[in-house]
Formats: structure tokens, sequence, C-alpha cells
């Protein structure tokens, strides 16, 4: 063959070549797409109880079952937390990111929003986060230990317009309504209330008196999973601050979805090298607690300045993003607000 | 150019073509990843119960939070089910495969195995079925209600050697020991017994007055997405066999692993048309309850084939599959069961 010839053939095979490679990256890569190297599942942390002088029972499992005694004297697992993870094929994230949930609730609230568009969990994974996605203790997947024996309260359960009135969804007491058309909504409420019913399906008991068995299995976690950066949800936010404050050389960032309280004030020093964020939402203002929760969050960033630490704050109005409820990321924007939270993450040299 | 140089230039294209088409396929088909087309979640069925004459209280939700009054009385969401969704990005499976697991459990049994290994979830995901886990009305992220307000009855919680004697792990009473070193089990066992706290970690609470509201909204779910197969274990059998018998028109199988119950026998001409299969695995002879659930199934059986259905059974061990205990999706062989089960998927003309 000639020179011309040869030329010829390399630029054909070169540009086949090319377009069948970028046909491939196309397709890997492809927005609608979640590739993942793998996923899983595991139950961590927990402790052994035993219970005596409980009378034995014969309890017939299944309708149309055996009967099979039931002793209910002896050794129980208790306290243990549910975590499922994705890891992407292509990892853009240089460190897992931890979802930690809000009270009442479990890792459901990252997943498909109430009203069925893409979570925060897809979202991540999507940007090429390997994420865990845990239950904390005494919920979904987790499992609840017997009570008063175990956990010393009794469950808290909420009404219809509990969470609707106190997430500053609605505009106040009375704001509820079945009717999504006669619910009275704080003016541009981002939430999908069509979802609303579907939000309180993802609802489960809570207890009050389960902090300490709550934050010694997300510290496990940590242990078993990080170095990692924590992404946490209201009543999640304490969680983390805490669990941060004990393991801070393996929690290298938090960023905390309206913190519903803080951390150890005493122990603010140990926070002092770990990048933080608090995102809030909209109409903390004319809230009847979230003045005070911010607040007091905001006292709690003082005492890690005193200590050198540079906590910040994101407040979505302030920088255009109006509407927000306390489900941030469920509401109608949800994945403008991702975008602000990964923007911080690449701000803070966690991207590749 | 010749003619003898263009068959030369296209030969030469096309075989650079192939390469490069069968490099993509290779690697979105890569056995150890999973390339999802959508992953989501959503909660299905239930109903709102009312309750009043109860008490109000403050109660401060989050250590370091705001105290908040909490109303008792109002109106509740109750006995909605949780569904976790899998699509893959190349489906092979003919129609969805709905995975319902057994008692005191949640869909945490098909993931991760309790010793780590990959579980029934990824294996048929991996095989190209879309895949729907649910976690049963009570358990796991599908909540629980207040009792006896709601559910008529108390929980029944399991002490670690329950499962272990009953679930054909052990060599019955006494079997169970902390150390897996002094557990006394079945010979042969494929039960990962390192695994047999991870495996109690996986239990919830379970109620024995709640199988009414767990077979609706199974129904509501065969309804949103069928036509389907459907896969139960255990507890998950008589619930499978019954919505089935409710919806023969959606269930266009059965794969039911050691199913703990059956249908109504009375209506067992709605199974007529239904391929079904039920599993069981090793040392059922020389258990105190399985001869008698097997038998009652094997009755059951009778009563579809009078009515013109082919039941089928696979017993393991006459197949060679030999050590299996009741939680077949764990044991150390769970790979090799869900190949027999794939097979008879196939063998029913449901794989592409």
């Amino acid at each position: 063959m000639t020179h011309r010839l040869q030329r010829y053939l390399s630029l054909g095979l070169a540009t086949i070549a090319t377009a069948f490679v970028a046909g491939c990256a196309h397709r890997t890569s492809h927005n609608d797409h979640i590739g993942l190297k793998t996923m899983g599942s595991f139950h961590i942390g927990g402790r052994e109880v035993t219970l005596s002088g409980k009378p034995t029972k014969m309890v017939t499992m299944t309708q149309g079952g055996v009967p099979v005694k039931i002793d209910p004297n002896g050794v129980y697992q208790v306290e243990q937390m549910y975590v499922q993870y994705f890891v992407p094929a292509h990892e853009k994230g240089k460190l897992p990111l931890l979802m930690w949930h809000g009270g009442g609730l479990s890792g459901v609230t990252y997943e498909t929003t109430p009203d069925g568009r893409e979570g925060w969990l897809n979202y991540f994974i999507k940007q090429g986060w390997t994420v865990y996605n845990s239950d904390a203790v005494e919920r979904g997947r987790s499992g609840w230990a017997m009570y008063p024996d175990v956990f010393t309260t009794d469950p808290v359960f909420l009404t219809k317009e509990n969470p609707f009135e106190r997430f500053r969804i609605g505009a106040g007491p009375g704001s509820y309504n079945k009717d999504p058309a006669k619910m009275k909504l704080l003016p541009g409420s981002q939430f999908p209330t069509e979802g609303y019913d579907n939000f309180m399906k993802q609802g489960v008991p809570r207890w009050t008196s389960t902090d300490a068995p709550i934050i010694a299995a997300y510290t496990e976690l940590v242990d078993k999973v990080c170095p990692c950066i924590v992404l946490a949800h209201s009543q999640g936010g304490p969680f983390a601050y805490k669990v941060a404050q004990a393991r801070p050389d393996k929690v290298k960032a938090l960023v905390l979805v309206e913190p519903a309280g803080t951390g150890d004030a005493a122990k603010a020093a140990a926070l002092k090298d770990i990048p933080n964020v608090s995102i809030y939402g909209d109409f903390i203002a004319q809230d009847a607690r979230w003045p005070t929760i911010k607040a007091n969050n905001l006292k709690f960033h003082e005492a890690i300045r005193a200590a050198g630490g540079k906590p910040e704050v994101i407040d979505l109005p302030a920088i255009g993003i109006k509407g927000n409820s306390h489900m941030v990321m469920m509401d109608k924007n949800n994945l403008e607000v991702a975008a602000v939270i990964q923007k911080w993450l690449a701000g803070q040299g966690f991207v590749r």
C-alpha cells in the first residue's frame, strides 16, 4: 500500500474507533442510568440483653401454621442499626457519603420523594459518591426493642397534621387538611402536598430515650466505613455533631440539613478542623420553634469558631432558593438544593 | 480506489467495529457490576384510623431540642407497606419478580447474606429481572401501628436460640450456643453460622393478628405492578397463595420457598393455571414441625391438581443439593439454589 493509502486507512479506523468509544462512554455514563460496582446491606452495633421471669406461651406464628412454644425468657439482640450501601461503577467522590435521616423516619427519607421524583440517594450516587444510607436504631430495618424492658419510654406516634404544621409545610395550627386543595400552605411552599399522604406512610414510631444506643451504632458505622462525609437531617444533626466529636479523625466533613440540635459545647474544639455547613430552608422566622432551634446551632458555631473552626451556614432563601420546608430533600426543588450541597463538597476538594 | 481496496477497507472497519461493540457489551454486562435503568421505592396500601380520649403531653423529640405538644388524639396512617425496586439496564425477565420475605423479618432477607456474601436480590437483578423487594406491613420500613388500639395483640420477640432451633440450623432444643464453635449443627448444615448474630440483627418484632392488612397491602402491590412472578419465603408463602387466588389474572407464577402455610383450599381452582413450585431444603423429616407444614402444602397441592393445576415440588436434597436450612437464601450454597429457581423460571418461558 502507498503511504497515502496507509494514512487514509489509519485516519478512517481512528475515526471509527473514536465513534465507538464515544458510544460506550455515552451508554455507561448515561444520566438516566445508575451503574454500580456493587450494592448491599449490613447491620452493625447493638448488644445482647437477657430477660427473665416472663410466662411461656404457645403461638401460631403463621395463620394455618403449626403452634410453637415461645419462651420470652432468654437472650435478645437489641439496638443494632441497618445500613444499605451503593458503590458507583465510576467513583467521583473522594470519600464515602453517609446519609443520616431525621426523627420518626428512616433511610427512606433520601429515596424516591413522596410524589415519585428522584431523591438525594439517586442524585448523589449518580454524582459518583459511594453512599451508605442507614435506618437509625429503633426504626425501619433496624428493628426495635421491647419496652419498658429495654427502651425505657413509650413510643411516640404522630398524627397526620403534626408534621404538616411542625415541618413548615402548612401555615401553623389548623393548616392541615386531608384534601390537598384545602391545605393552608406557607406561601410559595415547595413541599409536594399531593404526596403528603405518602410522606406520612414513611413515618415510623419513635422513642425519646434512645439517643445513646443510636449514637453508639453510628459511631460503630463510622469506625467501620470511614474516613467519610456525613450528611445528616434534623435529629440526625446532633447525632452527626456528637459522633464527629467522638471521631474527629474519621469524619472529614459535616453537611447538616436543618439540624434539630447541636453537639457537646464543651467539646466544640474537636470540630475545629472539620469543614461543616448547616443548611436552612424557608419560613424559619415565622415558625414557633425554628428560630430557637437555629439560634442554638449558631451559638454552637460560635464555640467551634472560638476554637479556630470555620462552621458555615447556607440560608437557601438568601441565595435565591425559596419555599423549602423542613423536608428539603423531598421538596419540589430537592435536586436544586442537592446541587448546592454537591457544589459545597466540590469546593472543599472532596470531588475528583 | 479499486474494488479490492474497498473490500479490504470495509472488512477492516467491520472488524474494528465488531471489536468495539464487543468491548461495550463486555463492560455493560460485566458480571461484577449492576447496571440499573433506575431504582427507587414507594409505600402502598394502608388506611387511616382515628384515636380519641387520650391525654396530651409535651415531648422533647430531640435531646437538646425544643419541647413540642403531642396530642395523641387524631388521625393516623397505619398498615402501609414499603417496596424498594430495581430495574436492570438490560431486562431479561419477561415479568417483574416480587420478593416476599418470611415472618419476623423484612426485605433484608434477600439482600447481602449475614456473613457478607451476595444474596438473591443482587443475583436476580444481575440475571436481568426487575425486582420489587418489600417489607410486609408491620415490619421494617413499613412501620407498625399502636397496639392494642390498632394491632389487637402484643408483638412477639424471638430469643437468639429460637430461630436457630426452629429454622433447621441447629440439631433441636439446646443446640444454640453464642460461640459458633460450640453450636450443635444439623450434620452438613449450609447455614453460615459465623453470621448467625448478624442474622438475628435482621429480625424485627412480629404480630400474629395482622394477616388481613398484610394481604391487603400485597394485593394492592400486585394491582399496581403486575402481571408478575411472586417469589415468597415461609410466612410469605400463604400470603402469596392467597393473593394469587384473589388476583389469578395478575400473578403469573409462584415460587414458594418453604411456605409456612397454604392458600384457601375452597379456592384452589383459582390457582389451576398458575405455574407454581414449592422448594424445600434439608432436614425436613427429623424436624418437629416441618413434616406437618410440608404435608399441609402437599394436601393443598392435591386440591389444585384436582382442579386441573400442576403444582410442582423441588426437594433440594433429592436433586443433590444438601444441607439447606429454612433460610435457604442465606445458606452457603444460596446462589446454587437461586440458579435452580432461575432454571425453573426459564423452563416456564419467563426469560427472554
